[in-house]
């Protein structure tokens, strides 16, 4: 019979053969954790190669992603459809194989991670997923959510402070199914680590209210017995530092930075497979190799037991099964469109002054007695951001079923649970803080952009108008910023009704969401039918649409757009009866997605004459002005005082805005 | 005699009333910190209210900035340039006291803070400047640099990551002149924190290596004995658990979230002016108070001392001291300009196809031996990204003198240390990592900025270059991203020979610049005599500077200027002779800071065939190519492969970019 350390070997062969095929990635990480890996995937991971979308599989999160290619491996040894094509194909372009790991492209690969800490970050929202989704839909008997979230990570992701943030949350929620094995090697890219990080995490871990275990990390059994124990501790989340060599088997390599993130090179590989006693030809795994790691069988039979019970759970419990089966495939209930315009035509009507931030607290009001799967939070902030919807209550310990989390001051902690809770399955996550504050989240929002996750974020105090708390809480470029991120939609909307339109956007799409709302009150402007219907289309001509030949057009988000139209009116109104459409563009990343037609019709091609305004910095609405337009936007940072005197102090004024469309019509017309 | 507790209930009331007279802010962390503050600032910091600049001063950073009247209160009271009126127009447009404390803007503010943990993990990088300088500069009996760094933390940034990058650092570093006092009242903005933050702060910072003292926040002598204790171990930097509660005094707010916000209310203040026994009308302060509190006399006589001491030193040291004056006034040395030229010569003659990571390793290595203040670092990727200059040694507990700092993988902890740094004073710090994680730094980058900060950020492996790593690697959005920020310079040069210019412009500059550097080699252009002096403008013509006229003009940047000089020598030798010009524009915010002029020139207003080729989010270019022109940049994420095959993949190609000129000049003919 093979030992556990040839079975590991195995990864190790595999993952320095490709990363030496590919001329490019990082051998030391899987030679140095494939024991680990072994350990956790071959017996205790409950999994099932031919259905990685199995609803009750255990969860795993290859925090440390450079370590692609041992999490590859596995999933090829285990029997997942990643072929040793596939393997060979480590790291090139169209592959199933990339440079770290990506979701919804290998199967078996729950989460995008790389940026290091994220993944760890992530898998304390998974396991808030889990211990939410089980508490809801869970009957005596009749667990049918019940499994792990496990992490490996390395040295890097604790040195990073999202580690800190989740970490710290994930005691205090006793998350006791989260269980991380820490490759704890000593090394990182600039060498031996104790001259940077020196910290005893072992108390640190047990300062948040872990369970900490130390064990060999190259004695399987061992790790066994640590998962075994962390499995035992149902009220703590357990950090496995496992003490281990990176580069293990490669002789002048191991130990080193070296080992880390280059091809170990034809000699010191040869090295290796002398070291392992790994007489196989480059990917070459014997048979017998191939039937001590099929997990296909077990994991076949795993899914079987859960079917089986799934099915007694839906003989005594029908509704709850239909409700659990569309949870879990992200379908949304058939009435949400109808209320959403019902909600819209209120707001119409009612037409009240609003901040966006409250408009959006009622439209999750309105929205949530409908989805019980929303889970919402706040980093702090929740009276201020207005997240926290009516008869919810909060997530904890000792309340599996509440549905809000106050994150706390974590905004990057928060971000990447996010990720995880959407991962996970079951839930539509959304948080809320300060818009600035998504400096702090950034690389979350992105990875969540590009994970394809539905994940809403609502981003309060959107501009200036966040007054006397200043320059360091008033953003200028982060919508911009924002913007720029490839399939983020931003909305920002500019009264009661379009932010109810860009709530219901954001629950029906499949993509993550940044809702910017203000601080202060706007005014809810007057539509008719057809601008009514536009919002939903990203931007729409809010004033004039009668004019097919315009001549100027003002574009306009959010707080600015009342702005734009009083400007428009007054325009229309002096002796030269300067003809101005308004366009109120509350989602450009929607408004894109229009058919050209459309986009037309909105912005005519032929009319140059525009002027874009919105408190946020200028820049990026050239992509609408162009070199003959103009922007009335920010040209640097704001400063603290009151509102109201903010505006006019940086430009924003009916005045300074027709000031700009007589401009521009003027400088057009001399041409 | 005034007891502590009164001379404490000053800045309370002050405090209190400046709230409510700008109906705006946060009265309950000054409230309870007022103690804690009393017994710092009367008795231990060492400052001269007459002169905030002295270079030996007491850093103290309020790193929970919302508790700005706290600080302004104390800087009021002992003396320095904030008048009660600056306090009566607290948080008004352009008053010394805004909302939250802002460097440049008030005397006697270190840092602007507001950001919640940034405060405290800057303070991290004065303390590491503080003992670096004091090594390279203080003599036996003669220590001219010799003074502490404090901090009032509160809750929010001890849960912000930040906070555990940089105190995790702060122990390994045995940073002993740093000494936190914590003002821990268990209170954030969503309520009593223990549901959402009960980790063991004391055993955390424990495990960080730190010395973890615990006081009663309301008792003056206690604080004072404590900070003593935490001076008296040099080692460890100092944890001081001052338990206290927020809105101390305001009988039905202490201990609430309601303190902490928004204005105490009239009644309330009443309240408090009964409770504490503080008779006096809002704004008043008895002259007894002002005695007691004014630290004039006793900095001025600390500040003589010094001068004395320095005056000896200058004797016995006449070179060292001149130096002292220069590095502490940030001048330069005279012959940078002349190093700068020889070397853009030489990289010019020797024309060396080099990444400019590369490049601007070996512009460090040139500058390096002349600038003495130079603190290098980077994020745990010291290889890759260049920082490491020649003979340079690590900065650590034994080697003060090191002048390169090994921060791990902690971007934003590093982000924060440099603005720290700048902020002390003596040194031109650095900090290197990959473009794609100063995501995770960006709002130490926007501070830096707003502060104006002379901080250099070395980002390298700055596109698709990046190659098999992938798409969690490759900036997109972070180049445009970054240009976003006002007052921050973002330099992408195209070869060794523009990055010596970028590294001369950061270096004699007076903003935070960012270096945007390839992974991968990139050809050296030619260039007249002419485009050489361009450089420096920020953006200049390459290629076709003969022709007043051109057809078409194509801007790029970094790794592409060499695409778009090969597309433009190939559409001039076509049948139609399309005469294009070829605009590097390595630094946009450079080039928009030049005359009309210039910029008319490089940039003829009336061509407007104009096409922008960079590797990085398209958008932010229609600044410069308007509605006519185009842009051959990124539209989505990269992805996994080998560069050369992922630049032809995404479009950047002689062959597209030339396709890309012609379409926009035919489209305008056809006009």
């Amino acid at each position: 019979m093979l030992s556990r350390r040839e079975l590991a070997n195995a990864i190790r062969a595999l993952s320095m053969d490709a990363v030496e095929k590919a001329k490019s990635g990082h051998p030391g990480a899987p030679l140095g954790m494939a024991d680990m890996a072994e350990a956790l995937w071959r017996g205790i991971l409950k999994h099932n190669p031919a259905d990685p979308h199995w609803p009750d599989r255990d969860r795993f999160v290859l925090s440390n992603g450079h370590a692609s290619m041992l999490l590859y491996s596995v999933l090829h040894l285990t029997g997942y459809a990643v072929s040793m094509d596939d393997l060979k194909n480590f790291r090139q372009l169209g592959s199933k194989t990339p440079g770290h790991p990506e979701y919804l492209h290998t199967p078996g690969v729950e989460i995008t991670t790389g940026p290091l800490g994220q993944g760890l970050a992530a898998a304390v929202g998974m396991a808030v997923a889990e211990s939410a989704l089980a508490a809801e839909f869970n009957r005596p008997g009749l667990e049918i959510v019940d499994h792990y979230t496990y992490v490996f990570a390395g040295d890097g992701c604790l040195m990073e402070g999202v580690s800190h943030e989740a970490c710290s949350l994930a005691g205090t929620l006793r998350l006791g199914k989260l269980i991380v094995l820490y490759d704890a090697n000593g090394i990182s890219i600039d060498g031996r680590i104790g001259r940077w990080f020196n910290e005893d995490v072992a108390a640190r871990f047990e300062a948040y209210g872990w369970q900490v275990l130390r064990v060999d990390g190259h004695d399987g059994a061992l790790v066994e017995a640590a998962v075994m124990a962390a499995k035992a501790d149902e009220e703590r989340p357990s950090l496995i530092i496992c003490r281990t060599h990176i580069g293990f088997g490669a002789p002048n390599k191991v130990d080193t930075a070296a080992a880390h993130g280059a091809p170990l090179g034809a000699n010191e590989v040869e090295n290796v497979r002398e070291t392992l006693g790994w007489p196989y030809a480059p990917f070459e795994i014997p048979p017998e190799y191939y039937a001590a790691w099929d997990c296909r069988e077990k994991g076949a039979a795993a899914q079987k037991a859960w079917n089986e019970l799934f099915l007694r759970y839906q003989e005594a419990h029908p509704d709850l099964a239909r409700e659990f089966c569309r949870r879990i495939s992200g379908g949304l209930p058939g009435e949400l469109d109808e209320i959403a315009s019902r909600m819209a035509v209120k707001a119409s009507v009612a037409r009240e002054n609003l901040a966006t931030r409250q408009a959006g607290l009622n439209a999750l009001n309105g929205f949530s007695p409908y989805l019980p799967e929303l889970f919402g939070g706040a980093a702090d902030l929740s009276g201020s951001v207005g997240t926290r919807f009516v008869n919810v209550t909060d997530y904890g310990p000792e309340n599996h079923m509440g549905r809000y989390l106050r994150y706390g001051v974590r905004e990057f902690g928060m971000g990447a649970m996010l990720n995880g809770m959407a991962l996970h399955g079951g839930f539509i996550p959304y948080g809320g803080t300060f818009l600035i504050f998504s400096d702090y989240a950034l690389n979350a929002i992105r990875l969540a952009a590009l994970m394809q996750l539905k994940v809403i974020w609502v981003l309060t105090h959107d501009s200036i108008g966040v007054g006397e708390d200043g320059p360091t809480h008033q953003p200028v470029e982060q919508i911009p910023g924002l913007r720029l991120i490839p399939g983020l939609k931003v909305w920002r909307p500019c009264d009661s009704v379009e932010t109810v339109v860009a709530w219901h956007s954001a629950l029906t799409g499949n993509s993550p969401v940044v809702l910017a709302l203000s601080r202060q009150s706007l005014p809810c402007q007057l539509r008719t039918a057809e601008a009514n219907a536009g919002i939903a289309r990203g931007a729409y001509i809010l004033r004039g649409n009668n004019d097919p030949e315009p001549q100027a057009v003002i574009i306009a988000t959010g707080s600015e757009v009342d702005l734009a139209v009083r400007a428009a009116a007054e325009l229309a109104e002096e002796p030269d009866c300067l003809r101005v459409r308004v366009v109120s563009m509350p989602c450009a990343e929607v408004f894109e997605a229009q058919d050209e037609q459309y986009r037309n019709q909105v912005l005519p091609p032929n009319v140059r004459a525009r002027v874009a305004v919105e408190a946020a910095g200028a820049d990026w609405w050239a992509k609408y002005v162009g070199l003959d337009g103009e922007t009335v936007g920010m040209h640097g940072f704001g400063a603290s005082g009151p509102a109201a005197q903010l505006f006019p102090y940086f430009g924003f004024s009916v005045e300074a805005v027709k000031a700009a469309v007589r401009r521009v019509v003027h400088r057009l017309a001399d041409k």
